[in-house]
């Protein structure tokens, strides 16, 4: 039976409307009464573009007030928010407009070229209010967002997420992490994404405001921590790196009490780095279709079990299509998890089955049920019959202090099948194939050892900053 | 769409294996996944007694650990639990068992004769386990429990609650009180009544233990709360009294950061009492239909607005039938909600409509949408065309020093239709009528002031400790 619950943003207006919902590093404040009345104004406002219920809108913007306000503003219509990437191409984002059926895009700026009519939010702001219903409550069964998967091979899909989704994923999280009357959440990660995104959601379901920073800027987000009482920040590998730099031999205050750190699998000496100085850095496995974390390192066991992505969150459930303590493929399974893609029922089929989502990555469980990912599936190599996985090697490889950051990928050789191969990124000019190698022999089987190393100037990553593993051979030339 | 979730022991023994689930006085704890094992163990032999899916099984018990395994034993097959209160007599629960269709009683002692076949929970255990299949997931429209209303007036009715009625009841909690890792949650409530029962579904939810009294000891509650780290207490008014005169001059650690108050409105003077202490008393209404709480007073709130129930819960609705700041019937609506009686379809239609239940009592909101519960709507007393609550007068009462309680209802009167009159408890042999009417008249209008005094010995309440105010005339003897 669905259930009905108030809408979220009135409902946490009512109970706290002075409450902080958004702080930004300009000292800018927005109270949940505030930005419910911003958000139902530009609801009026949007009704004269004829949205209404099921509506597909699409939304390009970075993290902007303005964004924030016209994803609540759709949900008072009962339309649904297509979350486009700013960082994508013309043909890729008319690839997802067209897919979501999108007629209208709101945008931050008119700088694209789209099928689809563009307005702006000031454009938006400078139209007339409309008298129209807005949602008093909602269901959580309805469709709030679709995003489109980042995708390192084929076309995108996009993931359809209930506010149900979006509930249960909020509830998961804080059955995890608790939830303190001090809490306030960096929000860095781009909303266009599910991480980004789910911030928003557990502002407004928690009633705790979010530090929204329009893109990420490392000494800003430094200073979040430091001095703006952030007590949790929601961050990627490299924003960890960054950080850690930042901090030095520093500290930071004890209200930080949690970076969960998502992207995929970290190098393990950057967890032991982050440990060695008290940063509580708490892994976290989860992807668009779980609507951001579903499995995570909770606080008691952060310390024991570094480099774990942890345990399911409490309303979700794991199995590893493999022996107890083998490696295989993750299913996961739970109320965050997406009913299916939009307008694609075969690969909902494909990916879906009895609502155990297949999540296309290798990984297993210690004993202890403990998660341990260790690679997307695609990207296994077979090498002479033995498993090889790229993440292992390149955890490995950053790991020497000469290297900044490394990919691993199979390459095709007809005497072993594939052959691992290693693209690195260096600042010591002066190392080289043979000193990685050497370093490489000292840390892992032979088997694992990259055949070949080729230097690069940076790693080709996607809009979500994940490594594209699949365009690193393109660097070889020969 | 029924939401599935893993079963919620199992879950929290995976979670969390060695947190402490239940504490008790005489130092005795158990871990989750000990709990989940005795309880498995439970339900294994259980299933010797036929007990399958949807099967009714009575509990009769006060709180003890035994009774905490047999209800989530009975979660493992499906089973619903009736609970039944042991204060009632033989025929009111002979009503229950027989209405429910409970064939099977598990008891804390075989010292009744019920209509019903009984087994105490040692003889389960003295039972053979059967190697049967135990539920790994929890589907949230499940039916749960059965707990009748305790009725003042009229037939007792079966009130259903699905898994989901719970797990929102406890979710909207933990959105007011938010969740700290060291929460420790007082369970002196008896857990045959759904106030009683909520805590121990929040602690397996949560993974917070239980500190748990198997009867009310007002000295064990206050060391509880004084000495042994507990955060959270759910307390009724004359434990709160009791709690205040315990603490004399004294302060509570820091630590105890709420006693969260139901079962009917509190005298105005106990929660200053409280406030001036800083004993951090929340009030809240809620009634078994609505899984305990529906409406709390939330921590920024408490001394704001003293006397008030706070604001319906995060997933709650609330509406009073009247005009703004008017006294009407108060209306509530969520997740957490009923979906009806047991076996009554008239009372089910007649208490809810598009999913709004008619609770029965009258209340108010003020201009910040607080509620303000008035009094029951049949204890209404109309006297000359004006309104009259004896919970106002009673109030008042409580608050003469002389006075130890007090109840006050409506007598027919051939002039003015009803008039109020006071019953009263007292340890001051030498107060009078006229005393006591003088000082009423200090504080209330006159036509609200009770025409007679009766001075009697204890006050009539039913097995739920609530004054059960039809029973008061029958103290008059004329």
């Amino acid at each position: 039976m669905a259930d009905i619950i108030p809408h979220w943003l009135t409902k946490q207006a009512a109970l706290a409307p002075d409450r902080i919902a958004i702080e930004q590093p300009d000292g800018t404040t927005y109270t949940f009464l505030e930005l419910k009345e911003k958000s139902q104004s530009f609801a009026r406002r949007l009704k004269k573009l004829g949205v209404q219920n099921d509506t597909k809108i699409g939304i390009l913007s970075s993290n902007h007030t303005h964004m924030v306000i016209a994803i609540h503003a759709l949900t008072y219509l009962g339309a649904v928010a297509v979350m486009l990437n700013t960082r994508l191409t013309e043909e890729e984002l008319n690839y997802q407009i067209n897919d979501a059926g999108a007629k209208t895009i709101l945008v931050q700026q008119h700088d694209r070229q789209l099928e689809a009519e563009q307005y702006s939010f000031s454009e938006v702001w400078d139209m007339p209010a409309y008298d129209t219903e807005l949602k008093a409550e909602i269901d959580l069964d309805d469709v709030f967002t679709i995003i489109y998967t980042s995708g390192t091979t084929g076309f995108p899909k996009g993931v359809i997420h209930t506010y149900g989704n979006h509930w249960w994923s909020a509830v998961g999280s804080m059955l995890n992490l608790g939830l303190h009357s001090d809490d306030k959440w960096l929000a860095v990660l781009p909303i266009f994404h599910v991480g980004g995104l789910s911030i928003l959601m557990r502002s407004v379901i928690y009633g705790i405001p979010i530090y929204l920073m329009e893109r990420y800027d490392k000494q800003l987000a430094h200073d979040a921590l430091m001095n703006k009482n952030v007590t949790i920040a929601s961050v990627v590998t490299i924003m960890v790196r960054d950080l850690l730099h930042l901090l030095g031999e520093g500290r930071y205050p004890d209200t930080v009490r949690c970076l969960l750190l998502g992207g995929g699998p970290a190098p393990q000496n950057l967890l032991e780095q982050a440990k060695s100085r008290e940063v509580p850095v708490f892994q976290s496995y989860g992807m668009t279709e779980t609507s951001s974390q579903i499995v995570t390192l909770g606080p008691e066991d952060a310390l024991e079990k570094i480099g774990s992505s942890g345990k399911p969150l409490f309303p979700a459930q794991l199995q590893i299509n493999a022996e107890k303590n083998e490696v295989g493929e993750i299913f996961v399974k739970g109320p965050m998890v997406t009913k299916g893609y939009y307008n694609n029922a075969e690969a909902t089929r494909k990916s879906i089955t009895n609502d155990w989502l297949a999540t296309g990555d290798l990984g297993y469980t210690d004993h202890d049920g403990f998660l341990y990912v260790v690679d997307r599936r695609k990207d296994l190599i077979i090498s002479g019959g033995e498993n090889i996985y790229p993440a292992e090697i390149e955890s490995v490889l950053a790991g020497m202090e000469a290297i900044r950051e490394a990919g691993v990928v199979g390459k095709r050789d007809e005497k072993w099948g594939q052959i691992p191969v290693a693209f690195v990124v260096t600042d010591h000019p002066s190392v080289t194939s043979e000193d990685i190698q050497s370093y490489l022999h000292r840390h892992l089987a032979s088997y694992k050892v990259p055949k070949e190393i080729y230097f690069i100037e940076t790693l080709p990553r996607n809009a979500s900053n994940k490594l594209v593993r699949n365009k690193l051979l393109e660097h070889i030339t020969d």
